[in-house]
């Protein structure tokens, strides 16, 4: 019986080694188990977004949420992302420097409000007069876009890819036809950005109001004008009811949009997630701007059966003009004293004149012989 | 030693069972296993795409090995594509075929190469005075496109998706200029497809001549013009020596690709990998509309600046206009004995009608502004 108890002995230890082998040599694959049964014990990488936009707030957000869903389906649940809006982290305008600390890995949101920061920042998003969509997009990826804008947000501590393309953007809501120079000269306009500074040049009295505030300032006179997107999310703020003349675009030809991702959170990932998260903002990216399209077509539809005292107009080409001396004449002037906004400003400048020349000889042939 | 020896089968038995559990347990997840040690154990799952393009073909065989890495690396080497060229299937063609039979995965062609066999496979690549590329995408994925290709596609047993898009296509180039409609009388022309059919109607000589023999055909004056594809591949073809005047677009406004793959095989892999394969082909393809409209710009500027003898001419307004009616009378005869022509015709004419409207207020009426 001795025998047998130092049998039994040997034996359970046995057991136990064995076993913990296996749970060990099946450890080892944990990170990205299959079968049902390895699921509860597998380790989720999760990561957190914070977002320039509200809780709910469509097309923008949207993006944001289909890249998320993406990660998650490619990684078969191995890397998770929860969306934080700015209702939670309360910094609408604060996602870079929340990403650049870590607090958050990633976030959302558009380069050009980075630019008092850093004016370089500024051409990543949209420039006026500055190229359409498929040109912009093919200067990002072919034409050295991606790198210059690397070059910019390495200073920053993070990784910046394109986040969803708005199309181009309405000029605006007007309360009053603008036929002249002289009607800009005075008139209260919400417009942000360089396209703000362009037209205070021109005498316009650029104001900014939060969104939330922006359909009652308009309503009460506070302001003559202001421009939002485009009737991809216009028709919802409800401007066509009190301001008849809906403007076409100069200022923002092609919005894109942005995803931040944190350097050392993202260099230390297994890189087939880096390349699944690489992958899934490339394409939230272009399928923002094909949803953007839809829902601009949809809304512009509506807008002409509901609202049919809406009138759209093009500003005179005398104004035009105007503008784009005044934006070209800003735009030298930062260019002379800050080499990497030069640098930019050049290569998307040479960049455009090349891409327009083809897109005038396709689009814009083929549509100018549609409609006339 | 009874009691021993069998203490020892019953120790030797458990021994083989638990290992035997333990392999099993490890070999539930042995399909996507991210651990060093796993690596050499595990099963990658291998397709087989088959292209129309032949080997090394730029852009349209780029997009296709470009879907290929981004599998690959996205799935941690779960699974590999491995394409195959004409060169090695000798059926650029049969491509709906093999994909069907099961003797390929994947295809990667165009939806109007089977118009033979199905007259509805057309609408899926692109329509003389039909969509251009933003419209035409969101049509696809917003405006019921991809259902209307699923419905024409599940009939031949393969899921079709968007494959890359060339962008606007130039109209051809022609040794003679073209004024009037009687210069198309007799003029023997290499262009194939819907539009080989409206230029059919307007007295043109329609031929189809292989590749490989079109400079010489062109050059001999076996034919007096051709259309290929666009400043993108067309430079390399040299066409721009012998045939000086090239025609802006009216036949193909957004080429659109196609990437097959067989239902029941897609239907059989996990769902981690459908989720990866699908989103790496809708990047890919917008990927090559980014990559064809860059190839385009700094062709056209090499044409411009190598080959200023090449003159860029626009169709008259009446051989336009006599295109189009041509163009509309062929699509109500398909669709007066076909229904499922009738449905995507009607789909893409409404869609058309609303995308366009904000398209001329939004890009074109910025073009417009920019030019004059």
């Amino acid at each position: 019986m001795k025998q047998m108890k130092s049998f039994l002995k040997l034996f359970t230890g046995l057991l136990v080694l064995i076993t913990f082998l296996g749970l060990t040599a099946c450890g080892e694959q944990k990170q990205a188990p299959t079968a049902e049964v390895a699921k509860v014990e597998k380790e989720v990488i999760v990561w957190k977004l914070a977002q320039t936009w509200g809780t709910g707030f469509p097309i923008f957000g949207d993006a944001v949420i289909k890249m998320a869903d993406m990660v998650k389906a490619m990684s078969n649940g191995e890397m998770e992302i929860r969306i934080d809006s700015s209702n939670k982290h309360k910094a609408a305008f604060g996602i870079l420097d929340m990403v650049n600390a870590g607090q958050y890995e990633m976030g959302h949101s558009a380069s050009y409000y980075w630019k008092g920061k850093d004016a370089s920042t500024m051409f990543f998003t949209t420039m006026p007069f500055g190229m359409i969509a498929p040109e912009q997009y093919a200067w990002f990826y072919y034409g050295g876009g991606m790198e210059l804008m690397k070059k910019v947000y390495d200073k920053h501590g993070v990784y910046s890819f394109p986040g969803g393309n708005t199309g181009n953007q309405m000029g605006g809501w007007f309360r009053k036809e603008i036929n002249t120079l002289d009607d800009l000269k005075g008139l209260k306009m919400r417009i942000p950005g360089f396209a703000g500074e362009v037209l205070s040049k021109l005498g316009v009295v650029v104001t900014n109001i939060p969104p939330g505030e922006l359909y009652t300032a308009l309503d009460r006179g506070t302001i003559d004008a202001l421009e939002w997107v485009g009737p991809s999310l216009d028709l919802n703020m409800g401007f066509q009811k009190i301001a008849p003349y809906y403007y076409t675009g100069w200022h923002e030809p092609a919005t894109e949009l942005q995803f931040l991702v944190n350097q050392a959170k993202f260099d230390a990932l297994p890189k087939h997630l880096q390349e699944i998260l690489t992958v899934a903002m490339e394409l939230a990216a272009y399928d923002m701007y094909a949803r953007s399209y839809h829902e601009s077509a949809v809304n512009l539809a509506s807008i002409e059966k509901d609202f049919p005292e809406v009138k759209i107009r093009t500003f005179p080409a005398p104004i035009i003009a105007a503008m784009k001396k005044a934006n070209e004449e800003l735009l030298t002037e930062a260019a002379a004293s800050d080499a990497s906004f030069k640098e930019i400003l050049d290569s998307q400048t040479a960049y455009m004149k090349m891409a327009r020349q083809w897109t005038v000889i396709s689009d814009y042939a083929y549509l100018k012989d549609n409609l006339e």
